[in-house]
């Protein structure tokens, strides 16, 4: 087994998790989260959304904690995920210098999940890319390994959008595993895809444990050579097509698999803990999370 | 990644999973849920244990599951664990031609599980397979990737047990990651080893999801060549050292990932996951399956 050194972990709760609960999370106690978060040694975070809060009524505070979080932390990486332009722009103003943008490989998911075509998010994104030129920008494929609507996805249409990212200069290209419904031979053939297709790229994974595979698929992505995974803090995210699934991957058990294996995270494990637990406290008593659940 | 073909699972809900359970399951129940595993066309399975009463309570009815589950299905292979040579006499008087005898790879845990030490339960296993020569032995070797107690178990200890079981003609090895705590690397650095030193053994294995590492560990076993995994439906099965904690890899999570590969299992998952749902509904609501906890 030919594994990685190191790992880089991309904390995405405060931003794929929060936004799945539904009740209000005070900016106080999101702000406490991240903080035992950064107390943990993740310095890459995926903070917030900077979304209309008729959308997302839960992000409407993205400006303050980005701004609490710039002025308590130096030297993080914060990531905030913008719908358009408008976003972007708020975002940058706010602070940030990395965006995450989101693109469906599914036509019909994009349509759903965010009311445009591929053509029309990328024709955006290329507008944010021009107007904003100095904004790092990672950029999600939402459904890569499935859709809930049409099932399998073609890996032509996640290599064509691999194409059309590159070109336009983006920076990082995350493959999400939306519905948590890729297997570990598939994660090996399309990752063997993509990297072979485009050696160059920046890549990062981010699977749900919907199904129970998420580590099983985090693993065929270390023996193919990624290095940089996605996952939240507790299990949290879900998948609003499938109430009761576990949602993304819990950052803890990522840490536990990898550090068990070797492979050096920078996590501090038992801080992090202490966080999944908090999170269990103040915000969702059922989390999916495996070692949080024997807390 | 190299996968077999076809892949044998041994449903040991009914045994493993069932003796976790606190309130009285009654017979008929427990009757209910074996038939529908068998609907499923799970043709393996581990139905009960000869213990005695006081010990297992919930196994008290041993011989009449074995009874009942012989007079409905014809050609099952039907499996009981037994604790010593009383429990073998009994189950082999019941109908039973294949038991599983529990041996732990820490002494310390043997004596905590069975009050003996490794090697008076070797000598007891001996007296068995003298006693009832044609009983098909399967021995499984709990804590063969770490003990609840010592923590790491050293590998020499559970390739001494392979040695000590082929020696006494033992028919099938199991290992039994116990609670839950062996990672990818670990397992393959065990399989290679046992496979190499032990070419001709047969061998099965048994895996929990405490820390959802279970579909990534069954992944490299896999890989490595193993085709017999246990497995309990719903994941049922804990572990009392880990209240919260998640049980067994559940069965209709197992024949999905497989499934999903193209392994074939002969299993019918929907049929199945009816099953678990019946457990849900009437044994335990807080399952840690992934597909059921979606139903």
């Amino acid at each position: 087994m030919k594994l990685p050194q190191t790992v880089k972990i991309v904390e995405v709760g405060p931003r794929d998790g929060f936004q799945s609960i539904n009740k209000w999370i005070p900016t106080d106690l999101k702000i406490e989260i991240i903080s035992g978060l950064i107390s943990a040694n993740l310095n890459r975070l995926e903070v917030t959304s900077f979304v209309h809060p008729k959308a997302i009524p839960q992000m409407q505070d993205a400006a303050e904690v980005v701004h609490r979080v710039i002025d308590g932390y130096k030297g993080m990486e914060l990531i905030a995920l913008v719908p358009n332009y408008t976003g972007a722009k708020a975002a940058w103003e706010a602070g940030i210098k990395e965006v995450t943008y989101v693109i469906s490989a599914s036509e019909k998911h994009n349509i759903e999940n965010v009311r445009r075509t591929k053509t029309e998010s990328f024709a955006d994104l290329r507008n944010i890319k021009e107007l904003l030129p100095e904004l790092t920008i990672k950029l999600d494929i939402a459904t890569a390994f499935g859709c809930p609507f049409l099932g399998q996805v073609p890996v032509e249409q996640v290599l064509q959008m691999m194409e059309d990212s590159l070109k336009l200069g983006i920076d990082e290209v995350c493959l999400c595993d939306t519905i948590g419904i890729a297997n570990p031979l598939q994660t090996e053939s399309l990752l063997v895809k993509v990297i072979t297709g485009y050696p160059g790229a920046k890549l990062s994974l981010h699977f749900h444990d919907t199904r129970g595979m998420g580590l099983a698929n985090t693993l065929v992505a270390l023996e193919c050579g990624i290095t940089t995974f996605e996952s939240a803090i507790g299990g949290l995210g879900g998948c609003p097509f499938a109430p009761g699934a576990a949602g993304n991957i819990a950052t803890e058990d990522m840490v536990n698999m990898l550090e068990q294996m070797g492979i050096d995270t920078g996590i501090d494990l038992p801080v992090l803990l202490q966080t999944a637990k908090t999170v269990k406290a103040k915000i969702v008593q059922e989390l999916s999370g495996h070692l949080v659940s024997m807390c």
